[in-house]
């Protein structure tokens, strides 16, 4: 049951261990973004309202976290700024008003949170993290490999080693609708039906195709994309079509450069991946890995998007990674916590100015360090502590200590405890790491 | 004149070059507190609205930005979520929700956007950085030394070289009041004009603490704080008082502990620093630094502000660094931007796919490295763009590399080209990196 002290609904609050995963992973992928030349971009939490409104159909509309103006206006319950609802609108937003100061084609990557109203479930929030990169700009196939590459490495980089790449093109479906003489009207419709041949058994999408219009012709589409020899199939329905040809070309293209680079295996060309959304216009992608439903990311060129999103008419391609979705992976098993190298017991309040300057000349050596601030005098209490912080040793002065002017090292591993001049206890633990680097 | 492409009011969109200087500050500050074994907390954007009104007084509970609700219940034009005001609310929710998950002491830092609707000006945002460190569960004063040093190293390892650090105590400021018999129910009113010595000549301080009720007496407290031997003055009358007293043995504590770690000179006894909140109930300090008006950061020891904020009754201390304020300081000249080490110009379209494999190796190698994505032929424009980039090589691939198997590789500092044979090129590059690496 939800306490008043918990988060709200859908959102959740990173305590320091799950934090620094999370940290971790977004700089293991600004690391390989960056190697790309991808720079990064980061926008306000919030949007004026008519930025966002109407970008998202009447659905995502409804899902938008309006804030109430303020002041003497509050009174009025209108809103006037919005929550992001994704990184895509701002990147159009800051596309119109930077234009020259940018670099063209312009590479970016944004991560951080959006916040969406969606009911709350397993792995479904209200506020999480999008990450993504585009290249606006460039109508290069090469871009599309950039991208599609980029997006490949921080998944490796992550730890994600069993995923395969599913390609196909938007030119190519409308290609193989052309090759049909489906018509221009339903083409959309019969794209959202065709998408859901990753749930549904082909005999059902074909009945579904039927109901929408399409006749005979729906059995041989279905056919073209998702039986064995799919991909023979459709170069053979494409050969009249101008758009099929295009497609295919610029898929083999994209292919030449991308498969050289990456695992033999890894990527295929996938006539029945549609992937959902109506703005894409050429080579798309999604990332899958067995046993996970949906997908661990996708992405693909949507040429016209940033000027119906309010931008510059641009070129461009993007993915996004289902960074959320990936962090909820099993982690590989990492080193235990160690918050803290040295920890240093307060045995005897007078001694306090020492301890303190034994763990400052600690720090100042590079190791991370801190005194015992509980306010038990008891050793075995402070020592307990010194384990939970993970650290290594455990520095030991009291009178015996003190009047032998030498600190005792305590190994938190072995439990072994060392006299050591204080004079000489930081080069002693700075030596000590140095070996034993782990 | 702002356009419709621009943040909303008071907000800013980072590119580049100015949100990688803000994350380098961020990531120095997180390994200077790491050091002091501090762990981070990041809450959500959003609180519950009763989470935080009635927490700022009535001025800064009108400075919240107020979420409304949703779906049937938005016409109400009630709200039910806000922004995060700060991050002191969160934590102390966070104090009562995971109690007993929390190491105690709890040694946190928090670095993050805040909201709040205040009139934007130079300086003074909408949505700005709030970088918080605070220790929760010890009475210890070296608590506060841990939180003092680690602000201190902070700045330091920010650049930020010319500083003081002005140390009080609000059991001394409390002493000195009683002292003076200075009735309970107008202290709180005089802490505040006495805040005000830092603006006002001493006269009119002394005038105002007349307006309010007080006597003679107004011109010694002032003379107690101001003149050349304030310190010593004060010793002299606080000797009656217990709280007074009390207030100066723990900053003798806190000086011996913290004056042995810091340079000399950085930091002293100030009487006439009083700090406006109040919340405080120990020793404050504030960093301040020639030329600069305002502080760059302070803290203090505040035991009871936590339960008042709805977490449980701990003793606290914590500080604050003005990270917004500090990053407005001038920058030391850096290194000049370097977005890529390697440029690969595309000089014919059929050697796109060799190109694209010649960046992949240099990245496989660790180097920063695109191809060019433009849509220009010409080598000049490629040049520019791999300039622009700040990128040490650009790779040329045409067809008399092709015909003689080699690159030519044109060092872009000094303009002088290279041929290496294509094989040995990402050693060569790799090479030469190590050398020269900056």
């Amino acid at each position: 049951m939800p306490s008043q002290f918990d988060p709200p609904s859908g959102t959740r609050d990173f305590l320091a261990a799950e934090l620094e995963r999370r940290e971790h992973a977004f700089a293991v992928i600004r690391s390989v973004f960056g190697g790309y030349g991808f720079e990064p971009l980061q926008t306000p939490a919030f949007e004026r309202l008519e930025v966002l409104m109407g970008k998202y159909g009447d659905e995502g509309d409804k899902l938008v976290f309006k804030i109430l103006r303020r002041g003497e206006h509050e009174a009025s319950g209108e809103a006037d700024l919005a929550l992001r609802y994704d990184l895509t609108v701002p990147l159009a937003r800051v596309a119109a008003a930077y234009g020259s100061q940018l670099p063209m084609p312009y590479k970016r990557y944004g991560i951080g949170p959006v916040w969406r109203a969606d009911r709350p479930g397993k792995g479904r929030f209200r506020e999480f993290v999008q990450c993504d990169l585009d290249i606006l700009g460039s109508a290069s196939p090469l871009a599309d490999a950039e991208v599609l590459c980029a997006q490949h490495d921080a998944l490796v980089a992550l730890g994600v080693r069993d995923f395969t790449i599913a390609l196909n093109s938007r030119q190519v479906l409308a290609g193989l609708l052309e090759a049909y003489h489906v018509r221009a009207e339903i083409g959309s419709r019969v794209m959202t039906v065709l998408d859901k041949l990753d749930k549904l058994r082909p005999e059902s999408v074909v009945a579904e195709l039927q109901a929408i219009g399409l006749g005979e012709e729906a059995g041989d589409i279905v056919g073209a994309l998702v039986l064995p020899d799919s991909a023979a199939r459709l170069r053979v329905a494409l050969k009249p079509t101008e758009q099929g040809t295009a497609g295919l070309d610029e898929l083999d293209r994209l292919l030449a450069v991308v498969g050289a680079e990456l695992p033999p295996g890894r990527i295929a060309f996938t006539p029945r991946m549609v992937r959902g959304l109506s703005y894409y216009t050429g080579p798309i992608w999604e990332h899958v890995a067995p046993g996970i439903p949906g997908s661990l990311g996708g992405g693909g060129r949507y040429d016209h998007l940033i000027a119906q999103l309010g931008g510059p008419d641009l070129p461009a391609t993007g993915a996004s990674l289902g960074i959320e979705r990936i962090l909820m992976l099993p982690a590989p098993d990492g080193p235990a916590l160690r918050r803290l190298d040295v920890a240093v017991a307060i045995l005897d309040d007078q001694y306090a100015t020492q301890c303190y300057s034994f763990a400052a000349a600690a720090r100042a050596a590079g190791l991370r360090s801190s005194i015992y601030l509980g306010a038990s005098g008891k050793l075995g209490k402070q020592l307990k502590w010194a384990a939970d912080q993970g650290a290594r040793w455990c520095l030991l002065y009291g009178n015996a200590e003190n009047e032998a002017g030498a600190v005792t090292v305590r190994d938190m591993t072995s439990g072994e405890q060392t006299p050591v001049l204080a004079a000489n206890v930081t080069d002693y633990l700075a030596a000590a790491a140095a070996i034993s680097r782990d």
